[in-house]
């Protein structure tokens, strides 16, 4: 996927337009400067070097310079007759001089951000002068080739070196042909690049930076490293001028793509209490405000992403992601408007909600063949045709409503314990791909999102990237990052005793207690009240 | 060449000793410290690289670790029983952690000091936990090959990127080759060492970094780079754990190789007034105390290293390297015993004092024949056979005088300047590898050293390297090398109007101005009594 940002784009846009009016130019962890030096004379001979220095000290700043730079600055500064624009990089310390260029080039002041998804790996480039950010691109990931799925990679290249470094080469090429695409698109490369943020799941940055990650998923779930800082571009491969940074990681589950999306929503300057829920085959659940920082992470299982339901996929071309029924009739829409070929976590939401405000199933998600013809007994089981040869069966809607049952238990969980009630919550950021396309009304009316005043509810889109992009422009969130993984209080759900119990009551639509959705509750009694008048 | 330090080498010994009584374990720019970690548990899940950071904050050292050491954690630590030793690198602001290994292995603590010079480069291993200077080698450099003087490679370069890239890598794989040979004799490679400190004066810094140097030697001397600080050992391709670290330099001719033999005779904390003293082909003068620093610098001719001297070579095998002149005849001493072949620096010296002393060359340093049928005219000018087949020309000696009057008058000038007088120096040390091997009596008899106490005037041996060795077991030289550069008040010879004029009464022996050298004439006035006795 390839797009230019208008800045009106669905999603993301709330977070852009936040990002924006933030913006402070020079606040960044790169900084272009222009200098005009006095060129050396025997009175006052200090080197290329001290001038630069110096002239960076004149403007407050302390830096050190790189020897790729050192050799560059001659003839450069003899020829720009000492105007010249130095390209400083944050190492989290200090600040690096890690280019000098002849002339005024403090217009020509790039980055990346990085979401490191362990399906889809997102970039954007941004003018960091500016704040804007200038193209946005995004590729499946080269990881796929060795298992869809993270535990089949880990396998695949637990102790031995050699082939955790194919794992290490496919996301940095991955990386690579992402900024490849981009090159095409603006003219901007690598090397035009001052720093790359990225913000990915504990097992993409240990495969990203050579580290075995079988940890991740053992006892006691203590991984190699969390904190992975600043380093060398050149240490990857990846040729950007100064250094790439990572966002630190909490906890096995919860790892810097979370961070990333918190510090972007900025839950912890929130003086009132927000939630950021990520879902996806796994959730990750924060809920707090400056004061404190609850979080948790689960297993929600692949439903929510298409997998384990027999004809779902990916939100795709050929993917149905809206359903409604109508007149007794399924009625989907198609990504790219051709034949369906399966049905999408959106579509999935849609077709469930829709098939329970009919009645087509019951509370407990059971088929009524009694509803529509189009409910039959297909290879021996019950199952819905949904749009011609396509079937939803009984077991895939089981499987669903474990999946939405994990998921909401997470929040149900996370508020008992923080003893909070919904009412206090000013915004419930939904995050992740799947988020950002799922239809709210759909989502809570089969109990998978609570019931709650839907303005409050957000999609925040791709949240990961989105702080991964406010990070380059703005160094101060490397101090919000320390008090963020220092107030968060994490719970491993694995460890809850009464969490499974919570799950089970909450495999029904909306949920075995009705209480809690009271706007789905007066949906069906509306319902009820017309098809009595009919 | 290569030996094992014993400790009792004569010149060097000094300093060597002088750093043993100052060394304190764990001051140094490199550390290895042995951590007891507790591992893992599900109540304590902190990261591998967690429990390290906590472990050296335990022992009050913030440190951060480099994504190479991250990936060897893992099965390291568990392997080890999570008793580790990481290796610490300082680069100048904060402590990586460069390397992790299993079991208590600060024994095994190494760095390496570099003397980079222009003809020899010498390398010492060091033991940094013990203070203990384990090998030392050197070599000619590789640079050689492209001209045995420092113009002809800077020209051979100037302004062509691929054949500065030449120079930079002879340099390097000068140093590489050194390291093998220390390997050979220790069992000890650069992948166990973890800091290099490097001495170099600022051409051999300019070509190690692939910077162009024909700045040194042209108007206005303002050099590319002076402050290199420290930078990772990969970036040049040299293995070491950590960093390589050079030393700054003052200004064109006062490099990082004075700057370092200064910070190692300490003369920036004497309280008495001291001089420091380098001469070779340049000669760098340094005196002062803790209150003030003011030095010099400027040419002294290839004489003294044996150049220029039709039948000089430098001090290696064949070389006369001691003269006495006994009942008319020339007694020589050869290096490594056999025929000689030629004469080197401190061979000459001797020469001219016996000549002088015995009335064969008067105050001008004119050949007198009718003192000896050993001078004689050869090739139609007067020359002196001072071995058999080997000859001194009278314009030799007029070449030797020449460059000794430069020598002595950068002395003289830096007295005046300083208002000071030779009685109130209470160490006078002479430097490099020239004034290592020099006869301090013959060289005050030729007036190329002042003529003052013989216990205060002390010969440094190789001050750069010692200079080298002891930042790398000392981190608070750094501060004083801050305090060194801001101190020194650096004066150029070539701009100096009556230098000149000083030189030309310095070109007799021991000088025009015999009141200069009271024990010189007071050894003419007991030589002339004997002869008039006999």
């Amino acid at each position: 996927m390839n797009r230019e940002r208008s800045g009106g784009d669905t999603v993301a846009a709330g977070i852009w337009n936040k990002e924006k009016e933030n913006f402070s130019r020079g606040k960044g962890i790169s900084r272009k400067i222009f200098l005009q030096l006095e060129k050396p004379t025997e009175e006052d001979s200090r080197s290329y070097q001290q001038r630069i220095l110096d002239g960076l000290k004149g403007k407050n700043i302390d830096s050190r310079m790189t020897i790729r730079t050192m050799g560059k600055l001659y003839p450069l500064c003899d020829q720009a007759e000492w105007e010249i624009t130095v390209s400083l990089a944050w190492d989290g310390v200090q600040w690096w001089i890690v280019d000098a260029e002849a002339g005024d080039t403090t217009a020509f002041h790039y980055g990346y951000a990085v979401d490191m998804g362990s399906t889809t790996v997102a970039v954007q480039l941004w003018n960091c002068e500016t704040g804007e950010c200038l193209w946005e691109a995004d590729s499946y990931s080269r990881q796929i080739s060795y298992g869809t799925d993270i535990l089949t990679r880990i396998f695949y290249c637990k102790d031995d070196p050699d082939k955790r470094k194919e794992l290490q080469k496919a996301s940095i090429d991955t990386i690579l042909d992402i900024l490849k695409e981009i090159e095409k698109n603006t003219g901007i490369g690598p090397e035009q690049c001052i720093q790359m943020v990225i913000a990915g799941n504990t097992t993409m940055i240990h495969f990203l930076l050579d580290m075995d990650a079988f940890c991740v998923f053992s006892t006691p779930y203590a991984v190699r490293a969390d904190c992975p800082g600043f380093f060398g571009g050149t240490e990857l491969g990846i040729p950007v001028k100064g250094f790439l940074y990572c966002y630190p990681g909490k906890s096995n589950y919860l790892g810097g793509d979370i961070i990333s999306g918190v510090a972007a929503m900025g839950l912890h300057k929130s003086e009132e209490i927000q939630v950021f829920f990520d879902i996806g085959t796994n959730g990750e659940i924060v809920i707090g405000n400056k004061e404190f920082l609850l979080c948790g992470a689960g297993a929600a299982g692949p439903a929510l992403e298409g997998g384990s339901v027999r004809t779902g996929m990916r939100a795709c071309e050929g993917a149905v992601d809206r359903v409604t029924i109508q007149d007794g009739k399924v009625c989907c829409h198609v990504i790219g408007g051709e034949t369906a070929k399966g049905i999408c976590g959106s579509g999935i939401i849609e077709l469930l909600s829709e098939l329970f405000l009919h009645g087509w199933i019951n509370f407990l998600g059971k088929l009524q063949p009694e509803k529509s013809s189009l409910i039959r007994t297909m290879d021996g089981l019950p199952a819905l045709e949904y749009a011609p040869g396509l079937y939803f069966w009984q077991e895939d809607i089981d499987e669903f409503i474990k999946t939405k049952a994990a998921a909401s238990t997470m929040v149900e969980y996370m508020f008992r314990e923080s003893g909070l009630s919904l009412d206090k919550v000013s915004r419930f950021y939904v995050a992740g791909a799947f988020g950002k396309h799922v239809n709210k009304e759909a989502a809570i009316t089969i109990g998978m999102y609570p019931d709650m005043d839907r303005e409050r509810l957000v999609s925040a889109g791709n949240a990961s990237l989105a702080g991964a992009g406010m990070l380059l422009m703005d160094k101060s969130m490397l101090n919000d990052l320390d008090e963020i993984l220092d107030k968060m209080v994490y719970i491993q759900f694995g460890a809850v005793e009464d969490f499974l119990h919570m799950m089970v009551a909450a495999q029904a639509i909306p949920h075995t207690d009705m209480e809690r959705y009271p706007t789905v509750r007066k949906k069906l009694a509306e319902i009820e009240e017309k098809n009595k008048g009919a």
